[in-house]
């Protein structure tokens, strides 16, 4: 039911110029505060950027910057011909349609295949980086400085949270980065988000625990939860992420759920405002945990980075995570978890039990690295590199396939999806396509329930600009090389 | 019973000069080999060493040092005036007087605690090493040659097993200096030997599996092994080590037996070879796991490192670590396990769910740290500064106590245990001398099960053998510093 929008009034927002905080972020923030504490009410029209630069007497820019940051994150919808307003949806009015899936087996087998999609390199592959972008010589001088320096501190076991001058530098970054609430006392350093994965099933879930998981998700999530004898729950995941209501319809008890609301894994989705509130609400009533795996949210191309659902957080519900194999590389084996203060004694006891403490070596030479600005000058410079590949592959896709396929999650990260019409055996395809050197990630293995849809996760993130096109022709030859019958049924279908 | 003892026969053994290996280890291999294939039978005596050299054309020293090697590892026994005979317990023989434990319940508290001994340096601090003594120039080099080296291999995601050169080396060194029987596609480099005892928990055990572990035994090991749900057995040790026949008193059904037969943990017994071919055969018998962690035999002082007990498996049963924490130091977070083939895919896919592989920097340095002879180097050269540590505490223990404390364990390692008379709490003497700067780990820690003995099991690695006196003095302060009664009632007692 359409409502009729209200008149825009303008709300109480005050800018300073004077402020360190940029003019977008003091609109966006104003607005995100105005809108949780409902002195904005779902369904409410805003005033259009330019009517809110005049009263402001300021630029367009920051506001129209403001206005694009709301509606990525999902705060705002804008109605065609009508004007912008507050999300009706926001936060009980929602109601899901997407039909709830079977509940997965407790026992599925874990990730032990020797698939050419997990080997090696080559166009295409997921978690590949621009490794020869990576700024080496600034690394190595402070791998070396570090090195050098032999004190006992640095050679004896340590902590089991981590290297405390590094928690402290990533509690800064989170905090204003990713509007992560944390104090570094609350940061444990982890050798990647598998290991934060591992860890928060041990501390946070028994056998037999009720734990949602995204359909389509992580393929490596389902393998760490499988250890802990837990029972997985899909939640299909929609437009708007993880669809909470048919969660609570499947499973109102579960003990925790496992979510990737910044760039969904694999699809690409980010969590709607809406969704974000109503997951915390759950949590918050039900008395159970969300684990935010925050994977590759530094890279965002058509809005900034979106805030974490962390920092909605009200109960202290939510484990963060967080890693470095996206921003510098995978064989730093780092990353980073923030704990609600309440759990962290759990999680100590448990990261000694399983390997004592993290490695010194690298989490010194890091600290320095993030504490020289080398860290966000990296990730400024990637960000530009890996939207030119995105772009070029986007554009590839389109020139070759057309409507063809359907592409979705490009605005962030360095993956997006392609699917497949009906018939096509994402399996066999990158079976075949492997033989001629291209990695493709079929999105069936995505799949926990029966239902699976075809297509394939592809990496932009190791693949120069300038060859996307002939590595997406070679793409689509793979495709269409298996067999006749396939080439004439995607060739007759159109977008899905 | 004693048996009258046979007449020696000379055994068939030949030597060569020529051959690479040296001649005591010809002489040892020669009679391991003729005990574990029965042609040299329990109880038989063997000549003496002088006879040996005379018939072997050789010099005596060879035949003392591994006539040495096989009593340290229990092939043989003195009897006082008669010779030197194979030990008459081998291997069916053999019977058990220890009483058996209780067995301790399932979900005991893991290791949450925050007490002294297990924080900061000091002396008698355990598991602190001569890091003033570590080559840091050379590693230091090695650390940035491969920090500087940037490959798309040494950034990415790597084989869930480790790097392959790292392995292969590893592979050689435990072959030549552990006997340990492997190939390098059975070693899998973890984060050290927690780490490894943590994975194996994961792979072979279920909830509710039943488990042998050591009593007393490593605090850490039960941490690990709590959060697989396992019941936990505690066998006790005896001078011989685990004793098997208790163990299969108490379980004979266990999936798994937990042992450090090198240097029992803490107690610094070392298996006998009748208790090494009683819990193969166990294993065998009854298709259960032998996990062997050989913490620190690289650091032996009265005979050659002992052989492992991998070595002597036939039957694929024995999983073996080892870590490079005693040897060069903690905060690497580098140590292997060896596994039996037909258990590599499974270890490799709990890896890979737990934390996908281990970090690139460290293992690529380490591998030519060993292969440029720099490891060989620098353990000779510690086991001449430890052993000169251990004689200095040892005599400075006897100098201040006498015969009022009991010395364990000093044959091998960094620490030995003194065991208190009764009457003493351990944790109470331990608590007043962290004020003072010393770290005692109190004995009771290690146990289990109830019944208890109190003492401390004291690190001599990071103090200089001139210090050790004064050390020691403090030592004996703080313990008679806690109350006139527990003075007294030690000055009374004698030695245990």
């Amino acid at each position: 039911m359409k409502k009729k929008p209200r008149r825009a009034v303008l709300p109480l927002i005050a800018v300073h110029r004077e402020s360190a905080r940029p003019l977008h972020r003091q609109i966006y923030d104003s607005f995100r505060a105005m809108i949780l504490e409902r002195r904005l009410q779902p369904g409410q029209q805003i005033p259009s950027s330019r009517t809110l630069a005049e009263e402001l007497g300021i630029s367009r820019i920051p506001v129209l910057s403001a206005y694009g940051q709301l509606l990525a994150e999902g705060y705002v919808e804008s109605r065609a011909g009508a004007g912008t307003f507050i999300t009706a949806s926001l936060p009980d009015e929602f109601v899901s349609a997407a039909a709830p899936l079977a509940e997965s087996q407790a026992s599925r087998p874990m990730v032990t295949e020797d698939e050419p999609w997990f080997r090696g390199s080559g166009a295409f592959s997921v978690g590949q980086l621009a490794y020869d972008h990576f700024p080496f010589r600034a690394w190595s001088d402070l791998v070396t400085r570090h090195a050098r320096r032999v004190r006992t501190s640095s050679m004896n076991y340590s902590d089991a949270m981590g290297l405390k001058a590094f928690r402290e530098v990533i509690a800064d970054y989170l905090r204003t980065a990713r509007a992560v609430q944390c104090e570094a006392s609350q940061i444990m350093i982890v050798n990647g988000s598998q290991h934060a994965l591992s860890l928060s099933a041990h501390v946070l879930l028994e056998r037999e625990s009720a734990v949602w998981i995204e359909e389509p998700g992580y393929e490596f999530l389902r393998a760490a939860l499988t250890l802990s004898g837990c029972r997985m729950i899909p939640v299909p995941v929609d437009s708007e992420g993880l669809d909470v209501t048919a969660g609570i319809a499947l499973g109102a008890n579960a003990r925790a759920a496992y979510v990737t609301p910044s760039h969904q894994y694999p699809l690409g989705v980010t969590m709607s405002a809406a969704r974000r509130l109503q997951l915390l609400e759950w949590a918050q009533k039900s008395g159970a945990w969300i684990v935010e795996d925050d994977y590759d949210s530094e890279y965002r191309y058509e809005s900034m980075p979106i805030a974490s659902l962390q920092g909605l957080d009200r109960g202290s519900r939510v484990i963060y995570i967080g890693t470095f194999s996206k921003t510098l590389f995978p064989s730093l084996r780092l990353g980073y978890m923030v704990i609600p203060a309440g759990l962290v004694d759990r999680f100590a006891a448990v990261r000694k039990a399983t390997d004592l403490c993290p490695p010194h070596l690298y989490q010194a030479a890091l600290a320095d690295f993030m504490h020289e600005g080398h860290f966000a000058r990296h990730i400024r410079k990637t960000r530009l590199l890996y939207a030119g590949r995105r772009s070029a592959l986007v554009e590839a896709l389109r020139n070759e396939f057309g409507g063809e396929i359907e592409i979705l999650g490009a605005a962030a990260g360095m993956h997006l999806v392609v699917t497949l019409p009906p018939g096509f055996s994402d399996r066999e395809i990158a079976l075949r396509a492997a033989e001629e050197g291209l990695r493709l990630w079929p999105l069936s293995t995505s799949y926990a329930g029966a239902e699976v849809r075809q297509g394939f996760i592809l990496g932009f993130g190791s693949t120069k600009a300038e060859e996307m096109a002939a590595q997406v022709r070679r793409l689509r030859l793979a495709i269409h090389g298996v067999g006749g019958h396939q080439k004439r049924s995607f060739r007759s279908f159109g977008r899905v």
